[in-house]
């Protein structure tokens, strides 16, 4: 993965990454560097689904943008990301303080960038992986964004 | 999945649907019958990503919980569900004003349902699929879930 | 979809289909048009898994082999498809003579297409579907192949 | 994971694994360990594509047996492994003498285990990963087995 990251660029992504649905979750970047990302969220009684638990969507939300992210760092400046697709096993039930998730690159590629991300919860006694992602996603050029359909 | 899905059950999850982090993210059930759910969201800017298309998070979440509620309408009243997987493929950009999901059983069981949601933008032309999510469900029962680690 | 496919071209793939490791698990095309193909394979006993259901693996080529020819329908001649990931559900174990695939595009692309494959156990009392494929090929230009690190 | 493995039931396993499909495939058991196991195979010319690659359902079908011997050194027994569903990425083309897999368990379970396999392709510079997979598998009591539908 031997790509390098200025500063700025590292900057510019780590402030990027909280607009629009992320800011609205509450999801914060909290390390960076060539091919990978590290978020976390603290919890609160939005983040929950029907039975207490952290919701599947915010995994799912919180490991699709961190890989993004992730992505992000191996790319030009004029290229953007497009999630093709992504699976998620949840390993767990989540429901402890906070979430922490780091992403890494599998397989870089001009076209097509394989990413790993697994989301942890942070619970009193430490760390425990609640689940598992495994993303695939599209570099393409910000001028044919507009045309992506 | 001849199985029949009283009118106080499907109120009682008409209503559930919208709790915790699904309320926050405006997510409103639309319909409901024995093995299939439709839900959809209106779009606001705390839906968006950084280019402006609806995030793949909100799409994912969307499907995920409409699929949960899709498998909550073929068990028991003393059960829950709890996702244990599920990917979703994202086929174009989602732009319109709102979203509609419409999940279903693709295969019933007592511990493990497996289903399918699909997910389309309302355009003005009309709707356009964005992405498609295939998902397995464990069933559990009400008892066992404080135990669910 | 609209794409024509041109008799020879046709029959170019409807003998291409049956090379190497698909002709070795003897995989046959049935029927191909454009965005679609469908294949069968009788049973045999090598066919089955230490319990004598057909082997998952037996499903998952089959589903990549078939959706992959209905990917190749839609490309023009100098290109080649090549998986990028698939994922199955087995929705129940397979023991019937013979299984059935039947593929298609769900979104054609010029450098991406997503296809769905539907595995059929072919049974004294009719066909029933066991497992489900969603995939994701790459189009690459043959020239390119040899690169395709 | 502390679970422990007999003597007798590694070479049980080691010597169920190659049988059916998995022995027409050619596949080898190399190592076995609580909630781990690595296979591996030759390739032939008739394990590839119709480009000269390794086939995708050659090594999906190596990852799913593999992991699903992982998974078997975690169970009783008197029950067995059904594959529910797994996702496998391609991250470049296999084109060398020999592939390697080795699976592990992520979360064992009473009743899901979910494993992750990693498929090497052996070239003459040393492995290269050229597969992913994260795997979700039922565990079964034998006796129920014929009921699986």
């Amino acid at each position: 993965m031997g790509s390098t990251l200025s500063p700025e660029r590292a900057d510019y992504l780590r402030s990027s990454f909280k607009t629009g649905f992320i800011d609205y979750c509450g999801f914060e970047a909290v390390d960076i560097g060539p091919g990978r990302f590290e978020a976390r969220v603290e919890i609160k009684d939005h983040h929950r689904q029907q039975d207490g638990f952290v919701h599947a969507g915010v995994m799912a939300t919180l490991a699709d943008h961190t890989a993004g992210y992730a992505a992000y760092t191996l790319i030009p400046d004029d290229c953007r990301i497009l999630t093709i697709e992504f699976k998620i096993n949840f390993l767990r039930p989540a429901h402890g303080g906070s979430l922490v998730c780091r992403a890494k690159a599998l397989k870089p590629g001009k076209m097509v960038i394989v990413l790993e991300a697994d989301v942890f919860d942070v619970r009193d006694e430490g760390e425990v992986q609640v689940s598992k992602v495994i993303m695939t996603a599209a570099v393409v050029s910000a001028a044919n964004l507009a045309r992506a359909e």
